[in-house]
């Protein structure tokens, strides 16, 4: 497991399924985005790679979604809040995706024999995945500007919680084992979560509670999104 | 407060109050080495450059301590276990010591406003002067080859624990809160951090378990280990 995007290296993952986590709020936006329709979310570093990527579509239309310090970037059709993300908005579309650590975390990752993108709303889903894909497991979270995140280590636990009650003998990392311990300790409260972490606490003094009420709901989202050749996807 | 030597940066530590932490056993071989009564330890990142130090500084015979895979290093006085550096050992000496992650945390920390050593074994000592510093408090941990380490933040843990007693309306990272988690998810029954930690299972299957029972007492040690100009001593 590791704890920010940039600890991620391509030999980590090599082989290994593997799972990308921005609880806040990539990877539950993306989990949004896929639950109302949308045909695919792209990733993208930076804001032009995305603007360029939409030009290269042409007449297919999709929608540039995502942030830069929390806010819409200009010129973007959408935000980075998952209650944006409405099958009025997005079903059917392509969104072209790009965020501060969320879409890093999942380049980082990208070489990993499957990769998938998780977040508390769909933590069930991608664990019995990452469970049945008979494989070692490495957790990514994407952090925070290259700092720890309670909030996605937290949202990491739950997903060694889940992998060790299917796999009770599987051997779990230091870091693994902390997230464990981080995600009982918050377990049944996951609000909370947000409200004791550096993040979650900047998004609250930008007025979305909303948002973090949205973020903190275990399970409520079950999609399993899956990363392949640049886009992820909704898949059984 | 920061999970790995390397995420240490020179900026980070600017005018800070900060400590440098690896239990198993950097930090803690340096506790026992000034309890005997060691003149100071001087922290080096490779053996040839405590060779070439211990060869510039002639008569005064210093002794070459420390470690490369948890073994003794060729041609080096003492290994990197607490229970050598006796005072039999040590008194009166100094010594130049070398280990895998801890004296890489120690170099990377060193421009701190002032700089500690930790270790469990002199937490209690090391917490109430941070907490007199008067100054922003950064932990850094050493880590283990870059990962997160059970141990290591768990100690931190202790340090962030008595830090709020002392400061209750200290502002904590997100690492710090999840390290005083650890903690006192381990308080009373340290031992079982390192039996729960990879390192702590290594260093057990090389037969240290004697060096793990005395990195395991809690403020047993009661010393303050500062560094400044290269090298660490006792103060008061």
């Amino acid at each position: 497991m590791f704890p920010t995007a940039g600890a991620v290296s391509r030999e980590s993952v090599s082989g290994a399924a593997a799972v990308a986590i921005d609880v806040l709020r990539a990877t539950t936006t993306i989990a949004a985005a896929l639950m109302s329709g949308a045909s695919a979310v792209e990733p993208f570093l930076e804001p032009d790679h995305a603007r360029a990527r939409r030009a290269a579509m042409g007449p297919s239309a999709p929608l540039l979604g995502g942030e830069r310090h929390s806010v819409l970037i200009p010129g973007f059709d959408l935000g980075n809040s998952p209650l944006e993300y409405t099958p009025e908005a997005v079903a059917g579309k392509t969104v072209l995706l790009t965020t501060t650590n969320g879409t890093r975390c999942i380049h980082a990752a990208a070489d990993a024999h499957v990769l998938y993108t998780a977040a508390f709303v769909n933590a069930g889903t991608t664990a019995a995945a990452l469970a049945a894909a008979g494989r070692d497991v490495v957790i990514c979270c994407a952090g925070t500007r290259e700092r720890f995140s309670l909030e996605d280590t937290a949202c990491a636990g739950a997903l060694v919680d889940r992998l060790l009650e299917l796999h009770p003998d599987a051997a779990v990392d230091d870091l693994g084992r902390t997230a464990r311990l981080l995600y009982r300790h918050y377990a049944g409260r996951l609000a909370d979560v947000f409200a004791d972490s550096e993040h979650g606490r900047s998004l609250l003094e930008l007025g979305l509670a909303a948002d973090l009420a949205y973020c903190a709901r275990l399970d409520s989202v079950p999609v399993l999104a899956q990363y392949a050749e640049g886009r992820i996807r909704r898949v059984a």
